[in-house]
């Protein structure tokens, strides 16, 4: 059983997953080829037990969710806190799902058919809304590492949903920031950004009736980049499902645009929302951030919170929208 | 000249620093090799001005500190704020300098003598207290990037020196986090970690008189160490000169195991301590941390403060005391 421990100065939440230690990687040194991969079509019994999918052509599936065979979290267990001399400790209790995009191997999101992505996404909203029925759980992640240099460990394009009985500490520092622009100025600050940056065009990567893609002004990492939703919402799993085509049409924009520009990107991808359990708030807006991670940029800053970008979001928006390749 | 941006949600201030792009990299793929060192003995006209050194044999130097040719942040400029729309800005002004210390290209700081990499923390600690006579440096950060994983650019063992008009926001919420502990028992944080860890033993990795290093109890990364010192101080460098030579044994003892059970291991190391222009404080109490970072291990935990470490802080201490190589 996984623990999740508490850091006393910071007051962050750590989880110490040793059985994760064992998952394969297919991009380790000396990685034995020849596996079959277990997101396959046809090995669908190397999977734990499904919990969703679509149909597909002829029988088949089209997409897929599973549990991870390697859970950062796992069901049983108590979300009681527990003190061991100055430290805090509880279970390691939640859910940690994969969602298989698509039963083809070789197929990134962005070559998938807007439809194939706009049901990625819905399924994010779903099970986001299924899982959240369970009041221990207080915030769910919804996350894909792409490729080796964003911890990817396999290659078969898929996305990950952590369900964990406590909201990460740089996510409610987000929403505190939020919070405390809305007090001061009495808007939004995300539906701020979407105005400012859809006037001044210069950041904006991607755009459509319901959507806006750019790379923040503020960027933490070169070739940064956030899309927004045009209208306030609170919650990524309330999106009107009507709003997935354009989620899907903005997101497979900007990704392609990354890939031509930064061929063999690895990337993270997360979806920022509110905690599941609290109500509909005017001052916090759901959005995605994809943070490349481009071959050799130090890493230091991740861990300081001290960052330095050597592409100015302006050149990064400009090289992405001439689909010009860029080299480091 | 660069640019420091704040991030209106956060409040986190970015450098966006294009001419630092510009940087070589010997471990970029492609990179030519047969280019002189910047950092050897004999190649001293391709770095910046000196700004000290320290006398080695033969009329020689022992360690050097240079400034940074690619800088982060530069002397010049203002510290005013700026504002456009919703956004804040400020130029880059600040100092960054390359802490060279050895003149042996292959030599990594554990491999140094006692001797030698004391004289590494002294340079540390003389610099700050140097670069802090100006009064609009707010913070000096002290760190090193070692290997690839880690960011670094160049191999030649070197440490470096970023002053800024501001403390990063992780340094001010790990200050106020122990502000807020100190406030609830009237401890200091660091001390009681001192205390329990020296108690329980099982995650010390080094001790002596005055240095404890151990595995934190939420350790974020596997084999995360940090080196803290037994008596209450706030201010790195405020440290007695006597205790230098005590600091480097514990360094070159923790950087040693490391390498025996990670050969060929990338890390940073990072001095955390008071922003140089506040007082004394009995909250807080400066310390090192070093963040290993092994190949593949996922990423995205760096930019969303949600970390899942797969060796829990007791076995990687057990690892490193037990001289074992570790297999990832």
């Amino acid at each position: 059983m996984p623990e999740i421990r508490k850091d006393p100065v910071f007051g962050r939440w750590v989880i110490i997953a040793s059985e994760r230690g064992l998952r394969p990687n297919e991009f380790r040194a000396g990685a034995q080829g020849g596996h079959a991969c277990p997101f396959c079509a046809g090995n669908e019994e190397l999977t734990p037990p499904q919990i969703y999918s679509l149909p597909g052509p002829a029988g088949g599936w089209r997409l897929r969710v599973v549990r991870n065979k390697y859970p950062a979290l796992e069901g049983g267990g108590s979300t009681e806190n527990r003190r061991t001399g100055i430290y805090d400790k509880m279970d390691g209790m939640g859910f940690h799902e994969v969602v298989i995009e698509t039963p083809d191997h070789g197929q990134a999101l962005e070559q998938m058919s807007e439809e194939a992505v706009a049901d990625v996404v819905r399924t994010f909203a779903l099970r986001m809304r299924e899982i959240k029925k369970d009041p221990r759980i207080k915030y769910v992640m919804v996350f894909k590492n792409h490729g080796q240099n964003a911890g990817a460990s396999l290659l078969h394009p898929h996305s990950q949903i952590i369900a964990m009985p406590m909201a990460p500490l740089r996510v409610m520092q987000e929403i505190d920031g939020a919070a405390d622009y809305h007090r001061e100025r009495g808007t939004c600050v995300f539906c701020d950004i979407v105005k400012e940056e859809a006037g001044f065009q210069k950041r904006v990567v991607g755009e459509n009736a319901d959507f806006l893609a750019v790379t923040p002004y503020a960027s933490r990492f070169s070739f940064e980049t956030w899309i927004l939703p045009k209208a306030h919402l609170s919650h990524f799993e309330d999106m009107p499902d009507a709003q997935a085509g354009a989620l899907a049409a903005v997101l497979k924009t900007t990704l392609g645009k990354l890939a031509v520009s930064l061929p063999d990107l690895s990337y993270n991808l997360i979806v920022h929302t509110m905690p599941v359990q609290e109500a509909p708030a005017g001052h916090y807006h759901w959005h995605i951030e994809i943070m490349p991670k481009l071959t050799h940029v130090a890493g230091f800053e991740w861990g300081t919170g001290f960052y330095i970008n050597t592409v100015s979001p302006e050149d990064a928006a400009e090289t992405l929208n001439a689909g010009r390749r860029f080299k480091l």
